[in-house]
């Protein structure tokens, strides 16, 4: 079992404040300031141009790929890192399409994160093929997965709720009906153990500054099922994802397998980070992580229902069926939001009624989630969420 | 006129070696490791998520887009930053032919750089309405803007050779004939002046990790002409160039002109190093920058012809059609490089034959120039490029 009070050590932590927002950034690793200092010095300062081939600059986004591989049950030399989300997944639904040409529908449902939308209407518009981008309510999708589908497209853990689909079961019912899967793992990676090899899956994308602490703007990764990865031809086909980027050639053909997914020049000082992190990720084992994670929310979940009745669950009380965040709507969860980051406890809201926490074993304990409740309960007892200044919204919250 | 013995000593530059590649990779700004670090600890470390507020991070884009703006003569709100200038090329080029549908050329040039052709001709492909993207000789572009020709993609100075296309003159052809015309600045931006504006360019792409010293990875430059930017719709539609990411609309609807250019999440500690380095480019003049290059460029190639007969002068001799780089031809380039580089001058091979120099007056004085001038002529007279060793190339130069 892993030594918590040992991990959580290893984590910046802001001061005064219990943060149970480790589901949208991840907070600093104590080694990473200096990790990245070295980084700076010593290869930006010292090797220049030479940092690309000495300090292995240009292998980073496929190394890292192999260490976030085992997290997510991917073989090696499946994933790579590189572009923000948004962008691999676009690359990974392209490719999807690629491979699915008889078919119209791109399946996805309103649980799914808005810019995974944005970016399939605008590439399904920009093929202006008669695509239809059909989206359903979560529960809705199992009886959605028909043979008109080319592509089911679905974030594993809903943002908002926190309600996990089951990626084995939904996987191989659209391979049943000849369609193919794109995962999008951004609050799952680093959350809960998967296994997309076994489930099979065709395409999965996620990216790395929540559970995976790699630091605000840390760079995505996209896994390729090795047999699909030599036979389409990537959308966004950069020179690094060319077969010789050094060759300058006029044509473009795609690098072997997973390589082909890289684009421009790799963002090496962001990846200093999330390598700091990535050593303590490989000191830890998921279904450690799992189960702490069920742990801590479900004492979370006890004690506010028991102390808050005006709080109203609204995350699938079966853990089994839950990512590693907690939410409850409550109709000023704004303003209640607010008056508790207030009073030191940061989670987020989602609009149009979610209160938001994300619990994080690496860095979080039971103490933590105790004092969360404390506040949480004396916001709603106190009504201390109903005064104007909570109440005026932020453009970014 | 800048004090430049002042400006050298604000670089970390590598030991025991001339550095003639800051036109590939610019060196680390001297105050950038601590600039970086105060960013970890205090923003990350200590704001966590709400960094994105009180640290300024989301608006980040925007506001370095507005640093960038006046070197490329842009006017304020027209510039934006992220992704990698792949991705760039590949949004301006979609966002030119959405407002130019009725034609289907897409005209470049051989010496444009390969990833923006490999973009260039993925995005065609995918759009499959009959574009194609035709490329001539540099010297005979100005004969092949056409009425067919929907939009015009170059790069203003050549990769390999720095020959310099005339942005005022071409763009004012491209209107002429109806087309619009997207530059690639990655190779002028903080080596010359540019008047982007006063050229009424409809589209500009650059990068910052070169002349601009934003370090390996740096986020790429986007600028729109504030005319176009509020009517297309972007290809690449991500939720930060969304109207309001954070009501996390199902559908996407456009920001505000330039935002809308905006994909995903930024990458905040790359952009922290680019500050750093925009702090001393705030405290010089282009036009200053520009004269000291060509000075250095002169001596440079007055010196090498002098006393290396075999090499032979690749760059335009008129320094008004040159960027900021000479280059020289020799069969044996590579084995040549290599052998530079092992006695301390760091320049670049280009295939087949291009040996590569940069002059970036900030940092670089005619001292390193007559010392490269001295490696340069070593290794040439003394056949010290002859050696099996420099022959072997490495997958990465």
């Amino acid at each position: 079992m892993i030594d918590f009070t040992h991990t959580k050590q290893l984590f910046q932590l802001p001061g005064n404040v219990v943060y149970l927002d480790g589901n949208s950034l991840g907070p600093l690793p104590k080694s990473a300031p200096a990790r990245i200092e070295a980084m700076l010095r010593d290869e930006w300062g010292e090797m220049v141009i030479r940092g690309w081939n000495r300090a292995g600059w240009m292998q980073q986004p496929s190394r890292i790929g192999n260490r976030i591989a085992p997290m997510i049950g991917a073989p090696e030399h499946s994933v790579v890192m590189g572009d923000t989300l948004s962008i691999k997944v676009y690359q990974a639904l392209a490719a999807a399409l690629e491979l699915t040409d008889d078919r119209n529908v791109v399946l996805s449902d309103t649980g799914n994160f808005p810019t995974d939308l944005y970016m399939a209407d605008g590439l399904l518009r920009s093929l202006d093929r008669g695509y239809v981008l059909k989206t359903v309510e979560p529960d809705a999708i199992v009886d959605a997965i028909t043979e008109e589908v080319a592509v089911l497209m679905l974030t594993q853990v809903d943002y908002r709720t926190g309600r996990m689909h089951d990626i084995a079961a939904l996987t191989e019912q659209a391979h049943s009906v000849g369609a193919l899967v794109v995962w999008d793992l951004a609050h799952s990676a680093g959350a809960l153990p998967i296994d997309l090899a076994g489930c099979n899956a065709d395409f999965a994308v996620g990216c790395t500054y929540k559970y995976l602490n790699g630091g605000p703007g840390a760079p995505a990764f996209i896994y390729v099922r090795p047999d699909h990865a030599n036979i389409v031809r990537p959308a966004l086909s950069g020179w690094l994802g060319h077969e010789a980027p050094f060759a300058f050639d006029r044509d473009y053909r795609p690098g072997l397998g997973i390589e082909r997914f890289r684009v421009g020049t790799p963002p090496v000082i962001q990846m200093a980070a999330l390598e700091a992190s990535l050593d303590i990720w490989e000191s830890v084992d998921m279904a450690d992580i799992r189960s702490r994670s069920v742990e801590l929310s479900e004492l979370f979940i006890a004690e506010v229902e028991a102390r808050c009745p005006m709080l109203q669950l609204a995350s699938p009380r079966d853990a089994a069926r839950r990512g590693s965040q907690v939410s409850f709507k409550f109709d000023n969860g704004y303003a209640a939001m607010q008056a508790v980051i207030a009073r030191g406890l940061i989670g987020d809201f989602r609009a149009p009624d979610i209160m938001r926490f994300g619990f994080t074993p690496l860095y979080i304990d039971s103490d933590d989630v105790l004092a969360a409740v404390e506040i949480i309960d004396d916001v709603m007892s106190s009504r201390a969420w109903d005064v104007p200044e909570f109440h005026q919204r932020m453009a970014v919250t």
